[in-house]
């Protein structure tokens, strides 16, 4: 694949990317290619971290003045991704345009890329992904597995899906059904399951899709990026960690509990889907494993994600190092993990909001090859992500017996 | 030692400053407690990397205004660290003051110290170490084995030792033998062997200590933390590797080739020297293996250290993390390592000075199990230390020829 950067994508704007940044004696690791990125918050702050080590010049735009970026980054924008006019001035600026948030202004994405900025992943990639029913589509169509899914554009649709057919025909629809919202979900939010009539009521008036409600065993992810040349590389699936009392997600670990050939299956599927949506950068696919031991691909992010979390310190090359290398023209790094390894999401606890304490995080900082990744927020909210845990160690039995020692530990809480 | 914290120096300082940071509901982890930091190099950089991860507010003093640090220290002071005013200026402004060179101006620490500003490590531990003959002098009282040596004021007092003596003694010194500049040697300058008596006109008419040339088989070195409650960790041993054909060192490896027992004597020996010196924060601890097979102090360093680079990113803990929780009153973290590790230093090429341009280097970021921490250097110098390379993998032997490969490819130049 090296010897032939171009090869396969001869006449793209890859093939332009890598002559002017990746050839001998180009501008990068001496601070002279402007990389801009579109989001200010956690996950730009550690590409920042990996941007230190390459010498790379970066301009953050976010919103926030006092985002997790604001004091990090070489250049400091505020203003909204959102905002096409805001997004043009910004990256007409820059060299390479990236995003840490998939929430933005595609029109100017694809202007800017008309004006000869490289921007990755492409303004198409995002926003196929950004609208949910755009993405299901788009992975139905090319053939990946996933659950059954409907448009609907309102509440109306929505009844007439679950109601009889004009000519009394019997409902195409049943409960438990999944209803997620098109645009602008995040963190859970976005998703309502419907498990009878009664819970219609709680369906936005707004456009939507409804999803086959699958029976699950497992929910995991696997990260996977490409860079300039096409090439990728993919993460060991990550698995989520259920607390079976309360049902929720205690931790991630990785590697997963798979067997070899689904895990292999998973590699692929991400690779592929990451392949078939020419997307430059790193892609985070969610996947369920069905009680019938069928691979499902739930939902993408094309991003560094919180699923790859962990790979800051277990993984040889992190994702946000892995994700500039993507987006700059470079070789991809290693991605084998050095030990098992087990995240944990430091939340804000419920019912407090104000500055935040962390409270119990001298104690959880005695916990064997345990490290604290905080965001630099300063103030909690209920469920906010605060920072996140990472824990390696020799077996993964070990590491997570250290996380749950921690999550009794750590309570995000108002001062 | 966790749960009786001030019991040991339940009189001293230690004590007074954990009550101030370490209590629950401190101002640490949200950026109410200001770091002050003497000197903005790559050491530093790599601190202020750690200090993201944990909230912590850092202020760094440097005369360089483009220093590795510039851009990313919370606060940047462009200033003398050698100067007394401007250190008392800048140390008022801190609740912590650390270093991460060793040449600055002691006196204004001690008046810091006297005002209530927490010093780490302190005016004495500081000053002790960055007079070599100081040093030499407390590591022989306290009986730590070290070569032999003898202060000199100047080239007369050098030519009186190899000299007979008044009333027709024999000389008390001979051939070979080290001469060191007590102040302001760094990075193999101000060391001058002395082969003949030829070689005496290579000698600097300035306070040097003259040592023993002792018949070494390794060098080695530990890094060790000790933090605000006396307790102590220390890194496995490091060992350099030589290059038979140039006589120079190639790269570090860890863990050393030491035999258990001499591993542990290391480990031992670094922790006392912390431990005797009172010192708050990183010491890095040099080594000699002799012939006779007795490890011998070359050199203490009171701070994070180029023989622990490898840490960021082989070890659960790095250096520059556990120098933060050192200093700021928190628990050390787990010293184990991930993965065998080699540390590559990139330095600047012989012949080579100017806007600096890193040959080869896609090549190098190629390699499996491999990173690159570049400092953000804007010109090279021959042997500048412009960043440095670490390769972990599943044995050393393949850690250590990885290395090589990188350092085939790889060269800094000016463009």
């Amino acid at each position: 694949l090296y010897d032939k950067p171009c090869g396969r994508f001869a006449e793209s704007d890859f093939c332009r990317m890598n002559e002017q940044l990746a050839l001998p004696g180009s501008k990068l690791f001496y601070r002279d290619v402007r990389l801009g990125l579109l989001g200010g918050g956690q996950l730009g702050r550690m590409i920042l971290r990996s941007a230190l080590d390459l010498n790379v010049h970066v301009r953050v735009l976010d919103p926030d003045p006092n985002a997790p970026c604001a004091r990090f980054a070489d250049e400091f924008t505020v203003g909204d991704f959102r905002n096409f006019d805001t997004v043009l001035a910004f990256g007409q600026g820059c060299d390479v345009l990236t995003i840490e948030i998939e929430d933005v202004n595609v029109e100017a994405l694809q202007v800017l890329a008309q004006q000869g900025v490289q921007v990755f992943p492409s303004a198409e990639a995002i926003s196929t992904i950004q609208d949910k029913g755009l993405q299901k589509r788009w992975l139905a169509q090319r053939g990946f597995p996933t659950a059954a899914f409907e448009w609907v554009a309102d509440t109306t649709d929505l009844h007439a899906l679950f109601g009889p057919g004009p000519f009394g025909e019997a409902p195409e629809w049943h409960f438990p059904s999944v209803l997620k919202l098109r645009r602008g979900g995040f963190d859970g939010r976005g998703v309502q399951l419907l498990r009878s009539e009664n819970d219609l009521q709680l369906a936005w008036d707004a456009p939507c899709i409804l999803e086959q409600k699958v029976d699950i065993v497992r929910e995991l992810a696997v990260v996977v990026a490409r860079n300039t040349y096409g090439e990728t590389a993919s993460y060991p699936t990550v698995e989520m960690e259920f607390n079976p009392e309360a049902n929720l997600v205690e931790f991630l670990f990785s590697p997963s509990s798979l067997s070899p050939e689904l895990e292999a299956q998973a590699q692929q599927l991400a690779r592929s889907v990451a392949e078939q949506l020419n997307l430059v950068g790193t892609l985070a696919v969610e996947l369920f494993l069905t009680t019938s031991g069928q691979l499902l691909v739930n939902e993408l992010a094309p991003r560094v994600h919180n699923s790859g979390h962990h790979t800051l310190g277990a993984s040889h090359t992190s994702q946000f190092e892995q994700h500039l290398r993507a987006v700059l023209g470079l070789p991809l790094g290693s991605t084998g993990l050095k030990l098992p390894a087990v995240m944990v999401n430091v939340l804000g606890a419920p019912g407090h909001s104000g500055p935040v304490v962390y409270r119990g995080i001298e104690e959880v900082l005695r916990l064997p090859g345990l490290r604290v990744h905080l965001y630099g927020k300063t103030e909690t909210r209920p469920f906010r992500k605060m920072g996140h845990l990472t824990v390696l160690a020799a077996t993964l039995a070990e590491a997570k017996a250290i996380a749950r020692q921690a999550q009794q530990l750590l309570r995000v809480e108002a001062d």
